[in-house]
């Protein structure tokens, strides 16, 4: 960030008036641009026929991370709910039919500034297809997550959180909400 | 958005290759300006005698809604978690002095492009005190709260779900987790 958007002028760092933080300054027309963390909001698309679990996953067709496996997720826009970004991505990148269920995972990642939530959801049906940033979409059972080709440290926490509490559930509990910090430097949605 | 931040080149809308929305592009250096929705990030400091539970609340010091009664919150700032933001946020408004719990509320406010946490919080003494954007800060009890004079509705969405979740505890329950969207126009932080 080196001009100012609502004039062009050239910015400097300053710590404004009542702030304790270095910011985005205009010379010319004192606006501060400030700069926040971003949302990053996907689902868990289940399958389950009561005997088998399976877990919608879609092969990256983009950088960062072309070829890992991921959750479908992107970032949230402005104008949308959490829950409407959760959608919108889910039949974005995988092409599927869901119907979206509680907030399961919040997993920080601040040094790239984002905060990713994860929604459980339903698989409606199979008919499910690769959106353009992806380059596969298919189900896995837990025992064929490729663990090594996850994408994202919040995606494979995710998905750990998710088949520990699902075996939970087959034994009479609930689903929980799962919050998570994660501090090292590693790949992520940029 | 007029000018593009890294050339100062004026900006045009339009919608980029395998997008489906009208962003800020650079006809000089072609760097897309997203933009996305911005977090905000409070605690529900308790002070529990047993008999007896107050919340803490801050009267505004600023606009909007200068005067009026809310949460210790406010944006989430890059390079920090959610609970980190939600402490600092604590401290400069209250000069409060907790022990934060798990997260209790998520409120989405799309026509401001906002989204909204609340987590539970202890209040370890009461040693508290306004900083610069809070006129006065003091505990009230659920009887005590002026619902006419809370300044945004996440505010009073969340204390509503935490009163009547207390009341729970207080029976053996647990607190839960509680998710909501607003979706009529209203005040809110800007």
């Amino acid at each position: 960030m080196k001009y100012c958007s609502a004039c062009a002028y050239p910015l400097s760092l300053q710590i404004p008036p009542d702030d304790t933080r270095l910011r985005h300054v205009c010379g010319q027309c004192g606006v501060i641009h400030y700069q926040n963390p971003k949302m990053v909001v996907g689902s868990i698309p289940l399958w389950d026929t009561g005997d088998k679990a399976q877990v919608l996953l879609c092969r990256r067709a983009i950088e960062p991370r072309y070829g890992f496996w991921t959750l479908p997720a992107g970032f949230m826009e402005n104008s949308e709910t959490t829950a409407e970004a959760a959608l919108r991505e889910t039949v974005e990148e995988a092409g599927a039919h869901i119907e979206l269920q509680s907030l399961f995972s919040m997993l920080n990642v601040p040094h790239v500034d984002q905060v990713h939530l994860y929604y459980r959801a339903r698989l409606v049906d199979l008919d499910f297809a690769a959106g353009v940033e992806s380059l596969e979409v298919r189900l896995f059972t837990e025992a064929e997550i490729p663990w090594n080709e996850i994408a994202f440290a919040t995606v494979s926490h995710t998905l750990k959180f998710f088949f520990a509490d699902l075996a939970s559930v087959r034994a009479g509990q609930c689903f929980g909400f799962h919050s998570l910090d994660i501090n090292r430097p590693e790949s992520t949605i940029k």
